[in-house]
């Protein structure tokens, strides 16, 4: 399943999708069942999917990012060896994690914002896990079954602002940076992690590749940790790393600018598209 | 004025504090001003304060965090130059910004939460900004007009996990460990930002001590920056920065234990005081 937030007459909802069809869950959901984020704190998925038809054309719709209003928002640094290895950060025992605020995040086919401060605009291609379940001190044996699904991220960093200093917390909270979309793919449609790949294309060209089995801290690893300093509720979301190829570390650095066109594919997960627009 | 969030008879509210006697907005608030955060996001606060007597006796009502729903918290690092100078870090041009979650507060008098995982629980005493005019973009000039108070705060820390890797994150966001309270001091009560110190004790030990004109990023240009990444929100929090002598930077290491309490002591806003007790 394919679940997605939008708005459908100007009004906030989510659903499913299934080709250019969508069925708009928040239509016959309950009043606490107000957004993604709700109806997965309610284990409410199922019940509205069985029940809901998709009879909305996707043409009524407007994306919002998968989700609206995730309580926290991870992201995991130098997560592929090719990244580490560019950025020449040393091996760590841990994952590095820092954090977005939700008014960062951008859906598939909205604008990512180069800020007027900055023209250190990279690109970040990752996949990203939306927590089902919550928890507290979770065994990386049962961290999979915490996971409501995945989807395509671009973690797109001001990296100046980011290098202030050792913090990396303001070249990653800029508005209309967080790249999140075009939906949620449950884990029952995901054969075999270890095979799916990260791609991202800028202006079609292909700048980062790399199979989720070259993360350093796997998915279980991750969320294991993350569970061992702060509770995971649903609708969290972890932003699980980039692989190399970053556009500050080519010579000359390749940053984004106003127009061009990024792209984060993801097999079996889906294809986040976005455009660059200057702050206005 | 002294505005506090208490549970009143188990329900959640706020109101002010003179002495032993409360104000309780909540029980003459609007429905859009559930709570202090929704108040000064509406400037309901000079009409409930208008309004509202002084008629509930301290002993019915217990303090919450003075924010319970913040929806940023922004933590300075290394910004009095006694810390900067025990933790051996270089000078930078601008503050160091890392955040925490608001699951990690704990009100004035209740615990400060040493996680199994960890022995090396350390005090921050700190100035807490609570914003009360949102913005971006915000000027040095008009940065204080900005803020709705200050308080106290503890940014106490989990050093082992705080340097896992060079992201802050997990040491600062285990639950129950960022002290808030007792209350919100209203900016018109503080008479000269300069003379006001911070002071930490730990059993009754003065373990910090500084002005806030040793602040090497003073207010307004805390707030400057962090507006230059990220729109600012009423109820934001904005932890500005601990002196030095910090336990871990002690030889022998000075942590804090089951049993413990720390006092932070601000001139002219108050005494947060919680006790260390080990997670159940």
């Amino acid at each position: 399943m394919k679940l997605i937030s939008f708005l459908r007459g100007g009004v906030a909802s989510y659903g499913a999708i299934q080709g250019d069809r969508v069925a708009d869950f928040g239509a016959i959901a309950g009043p606490d069942e107000h957004d993604l984020v709700a109806a997965l704190r309610l284990d409410a998925i199922p019940a509205l999917a069985a029940e809901a038809a998709f009879d909305v054309p996707v043409s009524e719709i407007q994306l919002l990012p998968v989700v609206t209003t995730p309580g926290k928002i991870f992201c995991v640094g130098h997560n592929y060896e090719t990244h580490r290895q560019e950025t020449g950060r040393a091996k760590v025992g841990h994952p590095s994690i820092f954090t977005r605020f939700a008014d960062t995040l951008t859906p598939h086919g909205g604008p990512i914002v180069r800020p007027k401060s900055s023209t250190s605009l990279d690109y970040e291609g990752e996949l990203a896990i939306v927590i089902g379940k919550g928890g507290r001190h979770i065994s990386e044996a049962d961290a999979m079954s915490h996971v409501a699904g995945f989807a395509c991220a671009n973690d797109a960093s001001v990296r100046d602002w980011q290098w202030h200093t050792q913090q990396f917390t303001p070249g990653k909270n800029f508005p209309g940076t967080g790249g999140l979309g075009p939906w949620l793919v449950t884990p029952d449609e995901i054969d075999d992690l270890n095979a799916v790949t990260v791609t991202t294309r800028l202006n079609g060209q292909q700048v980062q590749h790399a199979s989720l089995a070259d993360l350093i801290f796997p998915l279980p690893t991750i969320i294991a940790y993350l569970s061992g300093f702060t509770p995971l509720s649903p609708g969290d979301l972890i932003l699980t790393g980039t692989p190399g190829g970053v556009g500050a570390k080519r010579e000359p650095p390749l940053w984004m600018k106003a127009g061009d066109v990024v792209e984060v594919e993801i097999t079996g997960v889906g294809l986040l598209s976005n455009t660059v627009v200057d702050e206005a």
